[in-house]
């Protein structure tokens, strides 16, 4: 069953936040996603938000670019929490998609995610912390993808002290 | 018969968009005022947006700061023409407002008004406009004001003229 | 008999709101396009806006970038509804645009559609709705518009059920 | 014992989000208080936040201004939910709180909340869903808040009805 | 006879450009001054701009704030030098303002003087320099007049280095 | 014998602003280049702008990117007009090289021209109408360069009416 | 001797940066103060800068608001060590002290310390760090400094967790 | 003995600073290079930094970029001066960088260099500064430096003059 409902403005959107599925697929949390907007599909985008508590739902992640009312919307129909993820647009630097999201009125939260590159990761792992406080094994997983994050930050410290920082610069832009 | 919808997101919006609603009265034009927000009454927002054209409201004027997601919900909810007002903020110098009201996806267009003080009065000059096209009568009020204002501006010159710029300036430090 | 006014400021622009003449061709709407600068042809920009509504124009779409006068300065010579379209550029992230065309002082309003894609086709969607107040089958074409994209949305959800999002997001890459 | 745990990068932040305290207490849910900087006490930090976990902490809000890296400190050292408030400066219009807490890096996330008025009451708030979903007795406070915010609304609107817009404001300007 | 023509979009901005006035009227060049507004009277900008020449005016500056479009468009009915002076608004902190005026397109140049105290000042002394050009008695005093600032720079330095800096600032705010 | 001095901070900013040579030199107005930056030629810098007005220079340009430093610098040694051109950057949107080019402290003006295309273009004709006070010819070639520019763009429209948007931008696209 | 030389664009600023000389007097360095702005007194800036290392200087720190060159003109007449402080401004949130200041060219380096309160304080501190390399007893001081501000937190702690939130806000606010 | 300690956030940082290793190899001063997250790696990172005084490092370089806490986390856990490099981001024009490097609170000074190009080599040559205060020979190779530079922009200047400008262009763009 669904823990997490992934919720998206656009499809073109799916391949930004791609990050995002792989790591809840890693940790093996179920999720369902659906593309909907709050302007173009609002009766849908409302019934699959209202409703994804019943689902058996425990928390909501919503990508969009630009005016991007849609977390916030998602977040008026529910009190699940919900995780918002500004897609980069080229206006204003995507002070756009930031400021949509993170700057909601008193009274119906989102949880705003980086623009870029680490929002869909971080809007997973911020699922999965969530997810942890009842389920011991993701939060051992969560160490453990941590230490791991560490391990590999030291191994590569390692291969630029051996070879130095000419030649780590030259592998780095091979496997480009 | 009301034709105009003026929608806030918060009641403390109302003094800022007071011009907005003088000009209405000046001209003649009823309208009606509803307080509502997007994100927490969110059914009654959607309720009078998406019976506003039955209701005889020829078009509507939201209002909201912040993550300002008022005017593209009531969009999403009607195929009334939207005007939105950005209510300007303390942060990013209300470009939260700005950009969360024009920078609507395609599909769902909202008119975007000024942040500031002239986003009252031109929401509801705006509103003038597209009234003007069925009525005549509208249209030569509207002529008839731009006649007036551009009247004020040649007086005030005449008055600029005539005391100097020192005596001018005086006398607007004692009309604050 | 031409219903819309265009006006770029310049041709470079065409392509960039190319959507704005496709949809008005679509719902049937006649209009006119003119290429005019407020700043290097002020007055073909005046003589063309000030003589619109004579000419039968019930609307004028205006876009422009940079220091885009263009809306404001074709609003300063007509009370017909004007809808400015901010062309993206590349400094302060299109904020020049955006900002000229939104910050309209009290007395002459422009409706400010978004810079990006979606200018283009939000300008002719709000002119479609100030339209469809004198027209009712174009009230009744843009709820099918509405309802087409609504549909288009779920449709894409049962191919991404389908398919599940890795196959989806491969096709979405060969589309390309 | 205290399920949520509050840090602040200075003292002269408490005030700026006492609604956070005190919408927690509404709730019933018991929380702690530190003040300790991420630069200025990094040890006292470092401590709170690796051992938080084990005092039975469920969540932590962190609260910080300028360069706030106070939040992703705080989330480099635990797999708890840390969810950020950016205190609002006077420089860029507060951007620097915001982005220093929005732009985390991939692999460790923070929750960014509003700068300004709401970033304290939607702290608690959010922090009060996550607990809802181990807690159906917050999860029924939830809703009655929200029940009860949407029914002030409503009778705001009942009030502005009866008295009209001009009354109605003087009687907001009375409660300042 | 006036050799700098200055217009300002408001008259409440006469205040705000005083320096202006006083700077020229110290060096003995004769100005005239019209509040006039890019699109409230737009025939009567036009009208004065396209004239100036022939008037005897050797420049122009032109003052605006907000979606600033009086330089460029006195700039598109002449081609004497126009100066800008950006008003500083609330929104965007003023980038508003400098951006409409700034960032003309090619073929209409305006001069953009600072936004904020140093606008009306500068704005005098550049069209002085210009002026200076045919009238070497200008050139003359506007190098004293830069002598005479940095004469005074050196006469606060001994100041400051006699009285200590406590004592200095002590004087100081006895002067506000 | 040259009536304008350019100045660039850098060799890689001269084709950027090659339409400022290209214009002089349509006018037949002599120049002189010189590459020399604020910071790391600090002497000859100096020593350039201060001699300027003695070997027979006008006006000065002066361009520069980032904390564009050069143009207040050469305006620091000359009573001159210096007109100033932002080059464009990519960090913050080019508002490093507009803001410290725009915001001059009072005593010491500098104009300043767009950032991206229109910077080069524009500074050369403002220099041209500088230089038109004495020069009637030049005051000539200006407005038939207006006339020319209008004339153009009337041309286009023939074309765009006769042709057609669709085969116009067509049309466009080709000579890319 | 001073070993710290302190620059200022405008005696204006001495207020704003008073913490950097109450922090350099409590560590017992000289250091020596002058007003002189890059383009006012730009021979007396040059001169200060280009002597200080022979007066026995070893660092600057210069403190400029608005197109703030004074550090960067400085750092073009010297290989001292020469650190900036941006003095808040009003226009676009300050970031034109703050752009004008840290976006050096390559090859001359300005040290760029925060807009805003912290300014001063940390101009200091960073000064002291840099002569602490030379001197074991700044150092020293430099350690006890920080163990100071992280007991002064701690014992604000203690008093926090004595008598809650709400007592210790209202002392707060009597302090003010 | 290395004098120098780098730490960057993230390996893929190790090329856009490139610049700053080969002017130190340039200068014969030894460096180390580690790559460690303020974040990912919170330990590795305040154990290194926390040593580096002892391990006889007389400055840190720390290099990150979004929400750029690594500089600031190095500084809060040793009183050597810690030079900040902001790594251009595409989100808010790099913005996020720069003000998580600048604004740090008071107490905690990090000196920020520019973002983009110039980051890596300000970085060095402001380091060598410091060295230079302890070590005459630095001083000697910078002074030569800064020759050479200017004597570069001396030859440039003079091929510029042979060449004419047209020419210049033309080998510029073939140089790519």
């Amino acid at each position: 069953m669904a823990l997490v409902g992934i919720i998206l403005g656009s499809d073109s959107d799916l391949p930004k936040i791609q990050d995002c599925f792989g790591i809840l697929e890693d940790f093996g949390v179920d999720f369902e996603i659906i593309v909907s907007s709050a302007h173009r599909s609002p009766d849908a985008t409302r019934e699959w938000a209202s409703t994804a508590r019943d689902r058996g739902i425990r928390l909501i992640i919503a990508a969009a670019g630009g005016a991007a009312h849609l977390p916030g919307v998602v977040a008026a129909h529910t009190t699940l929490p919900v995780i918002g993820i500004p897609i980069e647009t080229q206006v204003a630097g995507g002070l756009d998609s930031i400021l949509s999201i993170i700057q909601m009125p008193s009274g119906v939260p989102v949880a705003a995610m980086p623009a870029g590159k680490s929002g869909g990761s971080n809007a997973a792992l911020f699922a999965l912390e969530i997810l942890s406080l009842a389920d011991p094994s993701i939060e051992k997983k969560l160490s453990d993808f941590r230490k791991n994050v560490s391990e590999k930050i030291k191994s590569r410290n390692q291969k630029l002290n051996a070879s130095g920082y000419k030649q780590y610069i030259k592998d780095l832009e091979k496997q480009k």
